[in-house]
């Protein structure tokens, strides 16, 4: 598509993620104007999700003076291909095999659509917006209930050959190591260093240890992250331990990319980050601990500054400035 | 130094190995015109390395044709950095603390000088004049006594921030794994998958189990993995077992790469390629093993086909071509 006139000064960004998708709408300098979500989950079907997405984003559009001060759609979606604008076998979406997203949205909005994956968007958002602003080389690293990653070297993110890369929560840590249950594979990083592998961390550490703790009067099926850290915060040797192992693990993932990529800067993101210390410390000591001689004390380790509801969609809709 | 003539076609390539370092000169096309070699070992002094380098790179230059006709020097070498041009704590070479390679070299010829780690330049080379012409994401992985790595991604080689960018074979495969001696890691691929790996895996096979093999006649200080192979072509069930292993961890940091970095192929240099089948068939099958979904029967992994004595100078020398 042409660029139709200077008008074009606002962009849309879509995060979806596996329960809900969040949008909004922002202008070349990262000012996100107004923001809305729609559910994820509820839409067994694809087609319907883009409608609803459609109805729900055209409100937004409206409010910011109409369609025709849009430059683009931006979407940061778990296995979303730059390339081919497709999701291709997402575990964690309702969508099975290889969704068509970029041209069903484009079709819709008659707008060019930009597709990554989640943590690629967050990456380019980190570039443009936040903690990595003038860096060429540095890495962003996701914990939520999974583990994403972004690569940016000479300035650019690698989004690799077919258009995948960028997945660092799923390198093999542990060999023969806990079970994955969405890839079938054992001793993922994100198998430990995510919310869902904090509490399954917690929940072994408890059966096989008889040490008295906090986390012992919490129900197996109520167990997580956010319990492990409320129990760690009022000094439980348990719960620590468990933050201890979950950065032994993260240590490991983060001294292999340094000694790969010899980036900047790491910078971590998402809900584990909020365990503060608690996570960064071990993480931090048990990376250097594995980095060999030059690269010791090189690498800063930061948590992304960006507010968090906001820096998804941000992301996003920076794909739209920065496309080619 | 400013280009001086149309004349400057050609270039001397230089790989500065723990042993031995070989020298060559090598026209655009990548063609070898003189070749030479001077130990590295016997050089306790670094100056004095330099000197006798230049000594017997002069007669070459002068049978090229004159100094006049060259552009540059290229070289590659164990932890050398493209940014400062120097070689920094590089535990298998008998010069310790930061060497100023490229100013010293570039003093004793007057010509520019790049330079860069070993694994690095012969991934150029690879791009230039090999198995990787035309292609924009891929990863060179050298397996020799040690295990060294060039990762090109967008069509440039990745030198990370501080220039030591492609150190795969330090990276942590097996958590408190077996000790690198050179780096007091543990676990390191190096540890497993070079020729030094694969001795070191003999020796514990054979002295963890009673299996019978034509290894038990080898006494351990002349263990050597072409013992090994010699052994395994002659069908010896244990020694088949050693390259199973190998392959079995070097598919895991494989898995790990495609994982991250998406590339269009792998390509596998050095002595423990000469196994052939009995090294790549395990490795091939534990890296497929290892990828989530969206990865696999993508890669391509791939045996340079370059000359072996010849490709580490080719790829010096297309430092020079590539240099910015």
């Amino acid at each position: 598509m042409a660029t139709k006139s200077v008008n074009e000064q606002l962009a849309i960004g879509v995060d979806i993620g596996g329960t809900g998708t969040k949008f909004g709408i922002v202008d070349r300098n990262g000012n996100l104007l107004f923001s809305s979500d729609i559910s994820t989950r509820d839409f067994a079907d694809f087609d319907s999700f883009v409608s609803a997405l459609h109805l729900k984003l055209m409100e937004l559009v409206e409010k910011a003076g109409g369609i025709g001060k849009f430059k683009g759609i931006g979407i940061g979606a778990p296995n979303g291909n730059f390339y081919s604008g497709t999701i291709e076998y997402a575990p964690n979406l309702p969508w099975r095999g290889i969704i068509p997203l970029a041209k069903k949205v484009q079709d819709k909005f008659n707008l060019n659509v930009t597709v990554t994956n989640d943590a690629n968007a967050a990456a380019i958002g980190e570039m443009m917006y936040g903690a990595a602003k003038g860096m060429k080389d540095f890495v962003m690293i996701t914990l939520g209930t999974g583990v994403g990653s972004g690569f940016v070297a000479n300035g650019q993110l690698i989004y690799g050959h077919d258009g995948f890369a960028g997945e660092l929560g799923h390198n093999i840590i542990i060999p023969d190591g806990r079970l994955h249950e969405g890839t079938g594979k054992r001793g993922s990083l994100e198998s430990y260093a995510s919310a869902t592998g904090v509490t399954a961390t917690a929940i072994e550490l408890l059966a096989n240890s008889t040490e008295d703790s906090l986390l012992r009067q919490v129900p197996v099926e109520e167990m997580s992250s956010k319990k492990v850290y409320e129990a760690a915060i009022q000094g439980d040797k348990l719960a620590k331990d468990i933050f201890e192992y979950t950065g032994r693990i993260l240590g490991i993932a983060l001294a292999n990319t340094v000694m790969n990529l010899s980036p900047e800067a790491i910078i971590l993101f998402g809900g584990l980050t909020k365990a503060g210390d608690l996570i960064l410390k071990p993480t931090k000591e048990h990376m250097e601990a594995n980095l060999i001689e030059v690269f010791h004390n090189k690498v800063k380790l930061l948590v992304s500054h960006l507010k968090e509801s906001d820096a998804a969609i941000l992301g996003a809709s920076a794909l739209v400035w920065d496309a080619k």
